[in-house]
């Protein structure tokens, strides 16, 4: 199957840091100074120039001392959920052979879950790291909306873009997180929402390999309720943003789609033209449905309160599905990664469990700014 | 600028016929025996086999004596009326450096133009002759829909479908054109239309330029009279014939696109969205304007009459265009091209002037079934 590299060479970190010693790979859609940032598409590598200098996200991990190995695969344009880029290739899930890694940072995870590094830059828009976490065993972190800066990463949609990672061991994902947020893990959540409709919409399969997930984490936080996470429908949610996301995403790609007529997948190109034909009434009632994401969150989740649900609804599809097939799993996916766009809470999924042999991650969410307690979660888990 | 042929080789034609002497290349969307018709897409050549045997009008042309020298570009799946391929470049158009060739069959006109054959097979579902025949300065035939087998060419609308062929020299097509359709040149017609409203829908640079083509063919037929082509709008008529074609054009590749996920350029992943989404009462009304238009051109060409028009508005545009000024030349374009899909009549364009250097075609129409009579103008062309 696919490589997951596009593009192997080493930068030396920080002589001393606190990530000395760890080695780290960036999703091709950050700048790497005097390398041309190809974001997945053999037209986008064509029409830009070489980057002159390294994205925040690269030069802060080199700063703290780790050492860059290499640019990895990405769906093109970051516009995909599994992982699939008919040019490059689709990168190798090892936890799930013959079945796709996710995506859009399909190579950053490809590449972690292989042992080829320690850590992985990704970056997620619409659940482009939080799927391939939940497909290849990682942990994976997509920080508040806003927190982290995104100079040097491709943007896609701005109102939902943030800059997340990946590693195979709890300990190092902290570590990376803390060089990252500027900030150590802090003290563990005293109580846990479990998001019933997030459940009761996944498989019954992945609901089953997800509990003693469940009950472990209950254990390590303690109080614990259930209750919806989207009172307006998953669907719901996930039909706004959508809408609002291919919408911005034509917005940040017009230009150059009709300056270059590229060369896209044809689910890429449905993708654009889907986002293109968004009707305005629609995109204004996206909004709005937007603010009340954004106030169902934040009343579930004052501080020192996580919440849990299934990362994706499903593990990882099988390659070679036909279009339809992989619209049903997108669509799918979307309604249970959509609140992340919607309202931007942060959000770290735990390797948790397998169905018939491949991964599916248990999802936790926090209040806003509340990385800290995402990041003791993920030491505790892999301590646990 | 690119090449015109995919794959150069050489198939000797029979020892003795009426074609000896003559060499000829064939668009790739005609199978050639033992070889991978690859369409102009790379996925589409990935997922297809050799072809078992070569197609009726390559069979036919080796069987007339003629020699097969290669295989040419095309727009991909013959989607396409500027010649502009995103994977096998756009071909050259000697005539008009720096200017498109005019597809889809751009690789067939560019050879002819360029001397490397003598003549060329193409199709012509939307203008795919008619329009690189204006815009390399050829002669360019597309015949009565349903009269030459379609058998080995690939489908794009088989309703719209035909086969066709470019020559430099109007002897040399007439003779491919005898050998193609069984069937000597006729008599020159005795009386000419000349469509008013296609030549004030045209560029004025284009109407003056096609002012002593006009004169010299009204010369050599006699009676002529001014009519309207399409008294319901040549617009009216673009629409439906792109509404039907693009409908079929779906239908015939849309098992393709959705077990393979092809790569595409935008352009042409978004004129088969077009043909997915046209609904269904749009395509009713457009069946119910194809009656019309048939009943026209029944009513303004009984035999022994010819209707002269510009083949295009506009000589070749220059390459690297953005797509919104690609649409508006392609929907100029339909708006003269379309009564070939709607109404079947046989076609042929005449090399007749030049704009600023680049050529435009004249183009005449017959009677259903009337080639005879079109083959004596393109020899009287080339003699007068």
């Amino acid at each position: 199957m696919g490589e997951c590299f596009v593009e192997r060479f080493e930068v030396e970190g920080a002589a001393k840091g606190p990530l000395a010693g760890l080695s780290f790979a960036a999703k091709d859609l950050f700048d790497v100074a005097g390398r041309v940032t190809a974001a997945g598409n053999p037209d986008w590598a064509r029409t830009h120039d070489p980057a002159e200098r390294n994205a925040w996200a690269v030069e802060t991990l080199l700063g703290a001392g780790a050492k860059l190995v290499g640019k990895t695969v990405t769906d093109e344009i970051s516009l995909g959920l599994l992982g699939i880029n008919a040019f490059d290739g689709t990168p190798t899930n090892p936890r799930a052979p013959g079945h796709v890694p996710g995506g859009s940072s399909s190579g950053s995870a490809s590449a972690v879950a292989q042992g080829l590094c320690d850590a992985a830059l990704g970056t997620d828009t619409g659940g482009s790291v939080r799927v391939p976490a939940s497909f290849c065993g990682l942990y994976g972190m997509r920080p508040t909306h806003g927190r982290l800066p995104v100079e040097g990463m491709l943007a896609q949609a701005p109102q939902s873009d943030t800059t997340g990672w990946f590693a195979r061991d709890g300990r190092v994902f902290a570590r990376v997180g803390e060089a990252l947020l500027g900030e150590a893990p802090g003290a563990l959540p005293g109580r846990l929402v479990l998001a019933t409709d997030a459940f009761g919409f996944s498989d019954p399969a992945v609901r089953a390999a997800l509990a003693p997930a469940v009950a472990r984490l209950s254990d390590l936080v303690g109080e614990r309720r259930e209750d919806l996470l989207a009172p307006q429908g998953l669907s719901v949610w996930g039909r706004a943003q959508r809408s609002l996301q291919l919408a911005e995403a034509w917005t940040t790609f017009r230009g150059w789609v009709e300056a270059e007529t590229p060369r896209f997948s044809f689910l890429v190109a449905r993708t654009l033209i889907a986002g293109a034909a968004v009707a305005p009434a629609d995109l204004a009632q996206a909004a709005l449905m937007r603010d009340e994401a954004r106030g169902r969150l934040a009343a579930l989740l004052p501080e020192g309160t996580v919440l849990a649900m299934p990362t994706t609804p499903c593990p990882a599809p099988e390659i070679g599905l036909s279009l339809p097939a992989m619209d049903r799993v997108r669509d799918r996916i979307n309604c249970l990664c959509a609140h992340g766009g919607l309202a931007g809470h942060p959000q770290i999924s735990l390797p948790a469990g397998e169905v018939e042999g491949a991964p599916v991650g248990l999802s936790v969410l926090a209040a806003r700014g509340g990385e800290a307690t995402l990041l003791a979660i993920a030491e505790a888990w892999e301590g646990s």
